[in-house]
């Protein structure tokens, strides 16, 4: 804690590692490219649990739990999801260990417990979810069918790191199914709006809604609605996606349902999730050479009071005052801890918050008894005022929500500063690569432009805007004619 | 859910198992002993998930969360507990499947991509977090660290059952350091003490409070502390238990401290947990012939209300007379249900209720709007009564907390009348084979004769209660010295 953290300029990533490791949020584990949630930065994604499962719950989906493993030949029924992810599967191949007899005290898998069938630890449970659907829906009366699971998975990716991938993270999948198309295509897009204004209202991170192209859907899905935000190394992040699945999971484990009229027909489906990825996002949009920056909204703990005292008795006075305070934040939902830890002094104090992003922070010392006052130092802006005692709680609970905006204000700011259109396929190159960002360009449509791009830029298709509007062009690279421009960046 | 259920006396096993899925709880899946906890189900375990969580933070705890994997490695590390689960662990040898050249369209585990070391999917975290620990305690001032985890966990039992023993379950796990014995060993009787008050208070399920014999302990454990329930079927349920680990990990895990005077000390450790059988328990506890009854505080659905009506016009004027009910329960904060589906008839919501374990119904007709009643059911006893509309909120709100009680008050008759002191082995047997419930007999504290009355009648040592009064006897069955009786029953 005490080292001071590499700047951003310097190396952004570099500032990141360091940033998430000393923040205390996570750190890296003895499983190659797991991650150890440690207890400040879990805190944070059980507030964002908190308001996405409620969310959920106001737009009628219910929680369930589905196996955590995938017997392989349900893996394999929907084709194009199982090719998607066949190449990062852990496999589960055996379910005993016996004492190996060349060396006492030590384990071997056990060749005689070999299963029959191999089980895959789940990348995402379409295909157990599916498999179970089946037997759940037979009439038009069971749909639609909206479920959620919170839940763990698995994705052998080879290049990991903190929060943005890693092999095992936690997430919510969910997965739904409906009686048609249009409903489907709805819920699916009702979900992305759902975590555009997560993110939004409580992340304080603005996101561009949009359609995936085709070589950027999930693999299973007819269309893939993405939310995309923008980090300030201006590389973006796809923050949260809902596919539109069409029927392909219910022919691929013939989930049919008897219509109002007695016909036989296949389910529309959807599913959507969210991440741990979102902490990532979190951490990089707001945070400064100083440390985390966190919304109020999604912050452990709101106000952090630290006591300046000299002796045992100037303590218990500070903390008879501190107490009318806690207790008044408390009335009003604000999360506040008084640290009257005696093995710190107040410089450590302060550095400790400042580097854990806690939005407010009040000091109160004996001069300040006397006067009335206490000094409050607020995280975004880094600037401190000195207020009067009487309306410390007033003037903080609307400074809390003055960050909470501001940290929105600036990210938007920071994104509108640097979205750039551009017409030539120079200005393209000279954008991705000097200023970085979110390239609004024309394009033909064409996978072969999309990976020719990439190619020279490394920059992808991020989304077809949502609100983007019909304008006919030339394609940036081919000259080719589009209908609209759509957002090209480099990514995480 | 047409079909009646079995009758408990007729066969018990049975009539769970029926009961397990017609509600609507819990089903198997495709993978062999892993089971889908459906959304009524799972919306118990987030009610008592919820209960837990909060009581965990009021004793200081904070969440965090683990890696799945366990390396071989650090599995053996802690011979004794890795002895205990080796037999049945499943274990992940292989991170990528490939195209099967001989069969286009499936795919087969590519050797290619062997694990050099084996990964075990977490029976439980004891491994894998206290290989964490070692880098975060140094010194005094890092204990207590007292860190809870919700996860899923993998046990490749055998013979599986629906929430009572699955291969894979859902549990909380709390992981503990401290700088002395005597914290540690004061921590675990404390989340015994924890489960204790959260089993009789919001599951009305009475336990006994006890420690564990040395042949049932957890393998690693240098004490356990148990919650015991007793089942309808006189079998008994481990509820809850918490172990005293001594300083087994820390010297397996190498977890050293600096103590305030300067020396080098191992760290003592607890863990204690409690999984999704308690909802199997809380089945058992409470449920009757008709299906489920559910104890109001972990109910997902306190009160249904039922609109019986012949027009359109009936259901209309109903409605806006509960609206006025629901309103009024919600402020309260008692989570009510309007049934106003007009795809089923008001019978058959009835007996979907009553199988669902819905502690109040409320049904309301047109005749009741002009005499200004309703009738309410509670779902324990199955009595009907006929109320004022002016009273009927108030009348409900009490008649939840005398159904909470009233299903704890039950189960304690039940198990105090099955629960028999013996001194003579025949008189163990008789108890045992025909009467069932506890026998409380003394014991010569050997596991030999443990293992004995084992073979011989079924019957393990439960637990030997806290609250046992030192009393010297004769063993049941060696007729050796006792100082004191302990408790033996048959047990899921």
């Amino acid at each position: 804690m005490s080292k001071k953290l590499t700047k951003r300029a310097e190396d952004y990533s570099k500032w990141y590692n360091e940033l998430v490791v000393k923040a205390d949020l996570a750190e890296n584990s003895a499983v190659r490219g797991c991650m150890v949630i440690k207890p400040y930065g879990y805190a944070i994604w059980e507030k964002m649990q908190a308001e996405l499962d409620k969310m959920f719950k106001e737009t009628g989906h219910e929680n369930a739990y589905f196996p955590l493993f995938v017997p392989k030949s349900l893996f394999e029924a929907e084709e194009k999801n199982a090719e998607g992810f066949a190449k990062e599967c852990a496999i589960v191949t055996h379910y005993r260990l016996k004492n190996d007899p060349d060396n006492k005290g030590k384990l071997i898998v056990d060749p005689n417990a070999k299963l029959e069938e191999e089980l895959i630890v789940r990348p995402t449970s379409e295909a157990i979810i599916w498999n179970t659907y089946k037997g759940w829906i037979q009439s038009y009366r069971d749909l639609p069918l909206l479920i959620n699971q919170w839940a763990n998975v698995v994705r052998w990716e080879m290049r990991t790191r903190l929060f943005l991938r890693t092999a095992e993270f936690l997430w919510q999948e969910g997965h739904t199914a409906h009686a048609s198309k249009k409903e489907a295509i709805a819920e699916s897009k009702q979900m992305q709006e759902v975590y555009a204004t997560f993110a939004e209202k409580f992340m304080a991170m603005p996101v561009v809604k949009g359609a995936k192209s085709e070589s950027e859907r999930f693999a299973g899905a007819e269309e893939t609605y993405t939310i995309e935000a923008l980090m300030q190394d201006g590389k973006a992040l796809q923050a949260g996606t809902s596919h539109f699945l069409g029927q392909n999971f219910a022919k691929a484990f013939d989930v049919k349902y008897t219509s109002k009229e007695g016909k036989q027909e296949y389910v529309w489906a959807t599913s959507w999730g969210v991440s741990t990825r979102l902490i990532g996002g979190l951490i990089m949009t707001h945070s400064d050479d100083y440390g985390l920056v966190l919304p109020p909204k999604l912050a452990p703990i709101e106000v952090v009071i630290v006591p300046i005292y000299k002796s045992e008795e100037q303590l218990e006075a500070i903390s008879e005052k501190v107490a009318v305070f806690v207790a008044a934040f408390k009335k009003k939902g604000i999360s506040v801890k008084f640290d009257h830890r005696d093995t710190f002094r107040p410089g450590a104090k302060f550095a400790e918050y400042e580097l854990k992003g806690v939005p407010v922070r009040i000091a109160i010392g004996a001069r300040d008894l006397e006067s009335n006052t206490v000094e409050v130092a607020r995280r975004d802006t880094l600037e401190k005022q000195t207020i009067s005692q009487d309306d410390v709680v007033t003037f903080v609970a609307n400074l809390l929500e003055d960050i909470q905006e501001n940290l929105f204000s600036r990210a938007l700011l920071y994104r509108d500063a640097h979205t750039t259109e551009v017409t030539t396929f120079d200005e393209f190159k000279d954008a991705i690569a000097n200023k970085g960002g979110f390239v609004s360009a024309h394009w033909d449509g064409t996978e072969e432009t999309e990976d020719k791009i990439k190619e020279i830029t490394k920059a992808t298709i991020r989304c077809i805007p949502n609100d983007q509007k019909l304008e006919a062009g030339a394609c940036v690279f081919s000259g080719k004619p589009s209908a609209r421009k759509v957002l090209f960046a480099k990514a995480y």
